[in-house]
């Protein structure tokens, strides 16, 4: 098979550290594409709490990144303070960051990287500007690391899609959900480098439309052959024999594989499976949360009725129209035919093969936590 | 249990022949609800055959209603000719109102059925005239029977629907979509009616959204308790069991009970077998197309992408975007539960008891179709 081009060379950065420190993050408006492209510069803490609110900044690993620059911005003026200082501000800053979406455990997991490190550094008697020194050496690494991880759930994830695979995925998690070239799109972009033929369904995902907005936007910048259709559509086209593979990303994955994504993943995963056509998720290890046992103990987050009843601004329903908008649901384990990680794929995930491939990436498994410590509960209406 | 208050009584009537002969239709202007209310005054065949195609007027029975009125606006204006005249407007307005919607089997069933009593009366030796009068008063005739026809449904509809039932909806299959009180929406009115407590979700159903714009607003209009969902919302309230049954209409249904139906009918079907949720179609019996076998001959009309990337003429979709986008699907028999039509309910539909429901209805049993001779498939791209 010849190689193909690299679709991903002409994609913007979704999120980028601007300036050294102090700096300021630069990410990509997301909320106006495809009409507009525009950059947001975002230098406080709230400004990043209300991209991250407003979905300006979206996807689960764009998250993780964008929480860690979150922290960033909350500690980086502290210069010449004493340590108690610094990491009064760093707690201050996590309580505003983990309250702007409750069902995004890359978040917290972002939030728990950047607390250790600054606790390494307290605890070797480092400085304030020391361990403000450290969260940014941490910042930069958890970016790094996330484009990394990218690349190899990438090519893990190639490996089962055939040459003229027809592959649906909702919602967006390509480049412009992480700080790489996606989760769920990777496979399919590093498909296509390989100069393998994918053609891809996108469902419009409402009510935000990332797969109409970004999906379809950034597939095309990338000369991937994508079609959009609206998300009803879906048990249609594989009824009508269109799909050979359903490939989706996770904002948050439960010890026993159960799959919490954007709401309508699990309508989807149930088509799939009524129609034998395999149902693939692609996260990292870092979108597990192991201290869950099953997707029961996920708080799922419910959105404003105006997302649903004025899309784009444009009132589609009755003024006081009931509306019920839950942002995720939880497919069970047993629709999910594999998890694809950076680490390699986690065939039919069961507890006991998240936890080998915790282990086989080196990582320490957590314990199961207790019912009033489940992150993001809090925040639960 | 006490007797509810009328839930339709404050609704509009979807569309009138105003003005005897000559005379014009008034139909209310769905695409602009629920923003506006507005009236449509359509006095040329032209006019209808935009309107139908628009969708200013739709669902399958107020399709059949309009078919009907649009064959007098082609030949009320023939006074004191021959009835040869007569017959070849008849015959050219058939030609152009039959464009409109090839999936609609109630456009084809009235034209046969205006069709059938022009034919008498020329058969009888009758004058031009009498000829437009005998169309006349079956047109007026197919009005009547659709609202009679709606009232039986509600009424046999009606006796599915539990105490408290929470009636998960597709599409807008209300008094918007008839001459009368709907159909999948009858029975919800009825039992109300009737003084049952009732709880409807409504999928907002892209890309025209129909139950956001149509089916919250009737219901809410009449009183009725309704909750609207994105479509692919659907799948994650039955799984967290707040649907108990799930009622829609049709746009035709084969002999074999398959059923076409608005695009996304097919996805909630297989999802509400999933989670053991009954699914009923309501449908009078001129919805039946017993000319074909099963639902592999109903031809599925294709709509513009503009509908998906343009919803309310806002875009939310790249430039260029390819789009798929079917206006049906067709949910196979055993999907279905049940059909409810003005005769009673066909429950776990089958070729047998279709045919039996029309020989007890007094209805003829036509024969099966020959490939080239199925309705609607010269409309098909």
């Amino acid at each position: 098979m010849s190689e193909g081009t690299n679709p991903t060379a002409g994609l913007p950065e979704t999120l980028s550290w601007e300036g050294g420190r102090p700096g300021f993050v630069r990410m990509v408006e997301q909320t106006l594409l495809p009409g507009q492209f525009t950059e947001l510069e975002v230098r406080t803490v709230d400004q990043m709490v209300d991209a991250i609110y407003r979905l300006a900044v979206r996807g689960a690993p764009a998250i993780g990144v964008a929480t860690a620059y979150g922290v960033l911005l909350g500690v980086q003026d502290l210069v010449g303070r004493p340590t108690g200082d610094v990491m009064e501000a760093f707690a201050d800053t996590c309580g505003r960051l983990e309250r702007a979406r409750p069902t995004a455990v890359n978040l917290f997991w972002a939030l728990e990287r950047m607390g250790a490190r600054a606790d390494a550094k307290v605890a070797e008697g480092g400085s304030g500007d020391e361990v403000v020194a450290a969260l940014f050496e941490e910042a930069m690494a958890i970016h790094a690391s996330d484009k990394d991880t990218c690349q190899r759930m990438g090519v893990h994830g190639a490996e089962l899609i055939q040459d003229g695979a027809r592959v649906l995925t909702h919602c967006n998690a390509g480049s412009l959900a992480t700080g790489g070239i996606g989760t769920a799109l990777a496979p399919i972009y590093e498909a296509t480098q390989q100069g393998k033929r994918v053609q891809v369904f996108a469902d419009e995902t409402r009510p935000l439309l990332q797969g109409a907005r970004l999906t379809s936007w950034e597939l095309a910048r990338g000369g991937v052959d994508v079609t959009l259709i609206t998300d009803n559509t879906a048990g249609w086209v594989m009824r009508e024999g269109r799909i050979d593979m359903v490939i989706v990303g996770s904002d948050r994955i439960a010890r026993n594989g159960d799959v919490c994504n954007k709401i309508g993943t699990y309508s989807v995963a149930v088509l799939a499976r009524e129609h034998g056509i395999p149902f693939f998720v692609v996260a990292p290890l870092s979108t597990f949360d192991m201290s869950i046992a099953d997707g029961s103990h996920i708080p799922i987050e419910e959105r404003p009725a105006e997302e649903v009843t004025e899309p784009m601004g444009q009132r589609i329903a009755p003024e006081g129209c009931k509306v019920y908008s839950p942002a995720f649901d939880v497919t069970p384990a047993r629709l999910v035919s594999g998890i694809v990680t950076e680490v390699g794929v986690i065939h039919s995930p069961t507890t006991a093969a998240a936890e080998a491939a915790f282990r086989e990436a080196g990582l320490e498994v957590p314990e199961l936590a207790a019912a009033g410590e489940i992150k993001g509960s809090k925040a639960i209406r």
